[in-house]
């Protein structure tokens, strides 16, 4: 009855960047699922920036993939065909099954999508209304941040997955949303499409120069999904009590070493303590039990209402899940908002 | 009727610590209060490791001392004569009016001394009942840490001025509290008297695995003040949702140059998004209003009853001054407590 494709990890990133070498596409019959279990069918699979840090050792906390296994991956799929008590075929779910066609699953890991706006569009399930992506920006900005009405907010990464939704919330709390992106294209976009009252491109020479210039008030939260110049550019322009999510390190991540030195961590600690900074790390899933239901209803409510706008930009094929995963480190020029992979229907 | 003694400050600091050749002893009259003034004696000088950095720029927020001027430092005295309406003669007061036997006040920025315990032991002034010691260790454990029973404290500087009341503050929690200090005499001593489970001396060549057998279950409070190998040691033993307080970067402060590379900035911000760390700046003023009044009547009682020790390290005269600050940046093996001056009676 057909194939299962599988993208298989084998070879860890040697360079800045996730490259063609590390993948292989295998295929292999669809496999059967045994006593309580049930066979899913991938529908989409979701690209973010913490999967060049699973296709190596970035933490103690995280494995990474062993080598010959299928890539990881949050899925959104269909179940097919169900030995197991609590799925029917035909229901819609979410996992990290991976980058394959096919999985066989238990029900761990595994949930069922409630809202019915994941019934209309089963992709925002990895998303806007997503534990790794919605869930983090509500939380950035609601919980850690709670900006106040004129305070200056700046997202990295502005028109990506998790910048776009982190933004146009900042904009619904009544701040000045400043957003970084990597072309005068995405700026545009950010501008224009997503509310952000200013957009400057890191690529620049006078990145910097536009910051500030963008955050004529200073800078009050500060969304830190990248590192590198973005925080280097932003750190001067902190203001007293400016609060500081860690969402990620993506210029650390995408890089083969450490930047030269000389070493300025303690420099860093002493603007948290001069400026009083609160520095906080942030990961989804600490925050599911407390505020995923709180965090979906809403949600979906804001994107029901228009009040805020859900891009995506759409893979449309897992066999170029590959050469997508490279373009989210480049910042590809094409990729606008949260970047998926559409696997089959 | 005498002369006033007064400490300058002619150079900035050039290498790791302030030297001799920093400071200049002169001598003058004693000034005479204008309309809407007062003269006072200084009683006591307090020592703190923020006065490294005012004698250079370290940051934006806090100018440094102009050359030529009296070196700066808080200050205990009584008033000697008064021209001003809210001051008599005989009250204790503090102050920041620096490294002199004498000054002129119109008042600002001056307190009176308000609890009992303070007018019999004026010192605690500038420490235990301060705002710059005692208020910062308290609102660091209290208000930032909120340590648990059975959780793991550990504080730099552990027998410091801050270190003995952040340790003693944290035992009374019920954590196991852990501390760093510079030498064996010094951790006997926090262990002995001040109550630590543990000290480890920095200076030893297992330092980094002293502190981890020191603790383990892991750390879950950092007070950071040090920065440097502390805070290198530290990282590794984090536990998920630590909380770090910044009191203070001294190993930046006494040292010329940032350490070389690589710049390990970001790997401290992956670190902070793995655990899930929260990293706040902690400066007393901010507190002054909302905590100075509980802090100072809690920790009133918790030294009347024996529930914290507190441990002056005295400098016999105004003129040591310069050499005991030195000596608080060698991390002098007799420098146990607060280290104050004892400037007048």
């Amino acid at each position: 009855m057909g194939e299962n494709r599988k993208i298989i990890l084998v070879e860890r990133p040697r360079y800045r960047m996730p490259t063609h070498n590390c993948f292989k596409l295998e295929r292999g019959p669809i496999p059967e699922p045994g006593e309580e279990e049930f066979l899913v069918r991938t529908l989409w699979l979701g690209l973010d920036p913490y999967l060049h840090g699973r296709m190596k050792r970035v933490s103690p906390q995280a494995e990474p993939v062993a080598i010959g296994d299928v890539m990881v991956g949050a899925t959104v799929g269909r179940v097919e065909q169900s030995n197991h008590p609590a799925y029917e075929p035909g229901e819609l779910v979410v996992g990290f099954w991976g980058w394959q066609d096919y999985a066989i699953s238990n029900g761990s890991r595994i949930l069922k999508l409630k809202t019915q706006l994941e019934q209309e569009h089963p992709s925002y399930a990895l998303g806007a209304l997503s534990r790794l992506t919605g869930l983090v920006a509500y939380i950035s900005i609601m919980e850690i941040s709670k900006p106040r009405a004129g305070e200056t907010v700046v997202i990295g990464a502005a028109t990506g997955g998790l910048g776009q939704i982190a933004g146009q919330l900042a904009k619904l709390q009544g701040t000045r949303a400043v957003g970084i992106a990597g072309s005068q294209k995405k700026c545009d976009f950010a501008v224009d499409e997503l509310g952000y009252d200013a957009c400057v491109c890191y690529k620049d020479d006078d990145f910097a120069d536009q910051l500030k210039n963008a955050c004529p008030e200073g800078v009050d939260v500060y969304v830190q999904t990248i590192g590198g110049d973005d925080l280097d550019a932003v750190m001067p322009l902190l203001n007293l009590y400016a609060r500081m999510p860690v969402l990620g390190v993506i210029a650390m991540w995408s890089a083969a070493d450490l930047p030269t030195g000389p070493d300025r961590t303690m420099l860093f600690l002493n603007q948290v303590m001069t400026k009083r900074l609160r520095v906080e790390g942030v990961v989804g899933n600490d925050y599911f039990q407390s505020h995923f239901g709180v965090f979906q209803r809403e949600m979906a409510t804001w994107i029901r209402n228009g009040d805020i706008k859900i891009v995506e930009h759409v893979v449309p094929d897992l066999e170029d899940a590959p050469m997508a995963l490279q373009g989210m480190f480049q910042s590809a020029d094409e990729h606008l908002g949260k970047l998926v992979v559409h696997v089959g229907d």
